[in-house]
């Protein structure tokens, strides 16, 4: 997805949450914006949002100088495990496990930029097994499923991590499919790295990698080889979160995108409203199926 | 007041929509944005939130090469205008005329930005004389009324200079006071000017003078010498919207406030919420009485 002019108030809105997040100084926060500023000329609104805010994000880091997010990240992890039996139980017990499962891990997603607000996850939850989804073409994703092998399963954030996990057990239990998770190659922002598909239980699911990158998104041109070798071989990218929608969306590759619309740009390119829970297919399925 | 970090963000944002509102085309839009990015570090926190959008505003008027904003203003001052005698009547019917005509007021601070949303209007018209004030200090401002000899009312937006008109109408036929009416000396977004104080007849009810400036607040050192000399002199100075709050909050001379909070740096000054309509004095009144 290309990059708007609205997208330019919400660089610097993001960079500023993040940076005080990250707990930075007023002055680094000052400098974050300022030295963002006076890059804009050099941003092609032709990139994807993520290609953009990547500069931001790892200045925010290097300022950081560690992982400032680390802690917040461990929160969510352990608070969703909280959560998980009582979950899977729900799964198990629906009439349509995938189905429910789909439900809760785009409802995961809620998980965004930091501490979770616990209660609105709990909330997230009931929501997402009661109401009518905004978009949800849960038909064609189990079609894919079926036809396919191999899957790529591009994971977003800690704490949403291990909603991820549930799906794909879920995924696992019901049809013969190989699937590996991706995680981010470098700490940013509250994305799930190594560490946190360890600590979600994810790694002793399924093969777990990185993808050797430091964007809040999937960018394909700062992926790893291995990464964009199963990219290129898996049959099916099952991709979480608004972030990698923005960097895939368009790509000619069969992907289902499952995210909760975070602004108004993207809910004008999915003709949804912010808030929906989203199960889209790539638009360009039909032609790859 | 000073300027927030939290305002940088909502610079870029003001801009992007003014620029639409003047019908400036998508590379005029991105030029301002990235213009004032270049200029960010040349701002100081601590001018005033005007002070720094004064220039993003300078060019955004610039490029439009005329009024862009004319049209909008003239529709809402005849959208104010059609309100008018029911209003006056509404008024002149209350139990407490002035402090319905200070309610009205602030109401009409509600037009902000082009287009006024009629419906929007209406309804804030029914609210403002029902409901609560969340900052209301009409005994203090009668008192000040009662003391006063001369007042400078500051207006803020064409269609709201209607209402202003009803509430110094009220003023004049209750007190005794000379009052003199200040609207910007340049079009600056739906700001009122001169043309604005013509048709919505202020210009019959009190002297009306422009301040000589250019910027959507009241900044003392760009004003005219004739607006200062006024300003010097008034025992009272009635201020409208949150530009000119923003541009005279803190300064030592005797201010009302009146306007509807729009944001959360604003409402963490005044220690309101957004949405609150706010009559309020300035701190140091109490040490110039």
């Amino acid at each position: 997805m290309r990059t708007y002019l609205d997208c330019i108030p919400c660089f610097f809105q993001q960079a500023l949450q993040a940076a005080r997040l990250a707990g930075l100084s007023d002055e680094d926060q000052r400098e974050i914006l300022i030295k963002f500023g006076t890059r804009l000329a050099d941003f092609s609104l032709e990139s994807t949002p993520p290609e953009i805010a990547r500069y931001l994000y790892a200045s925010i880091m290097k300022r950081a100088g560690h992982d400032p997010f680390r802690e917040i990240k461990e929160k969510s992890n352990r608070y969703a495990l909280g959560l998980y039996p009582d979950l899977k139980k729900r799964v198990r017990n629906a009439s349509l496990p995938l189905r429910a499962a789909v439900q809760m891990a785009i409802a995961g997603n809620v998980i965004d930029y930091g501490i979770p607000r616990q209660f609105d996850l709990k909330k997230e939850v009931e929501t997402a097994l009661s109401s009518e989804f905004g978009i949800f073409e849960f038909d064609a994703f189990k079609s894919a499923i079926e036809m396919s092998g191999t899957i790529l399963y591009l994971c977003d954030n800690a704490g949403e991590i291990v909603f991820d996990r549930l799906l794909i057990e879920e995924l696992k239990a019901d049809y013969p499919v190989e699937i590996t998770a991706a995680v981010r190659g470098e700490p940013v922002l509250n994305d799930a790295v190594i560490e946190d598909a360890k600590q979600s239980g994810l790694d002793r699911v399924c093969r777990v990698i990185s993808n050797g990158a430091n964007a809040p998104g999937t960018l394909l041109e700062d992926c790893s080889d291995e990464f964009l070798r199963i990219y290129r071989d898996a049959d099916l990218v099952i991709s979480k979160g608004q972030g990698n929608f923005e960097s895939l969306w368009g790509e000619r590759k069969r992907i289902f995108f499952l995210f909760k619309i975070k602004c108004e740009v993207v809910a004008r390119n999915v003709e949804g409203r912010v808030g929906d829970t989203v199960l889209l297919s790539s638009p360009s399925l039909e032609f790859q199926l």
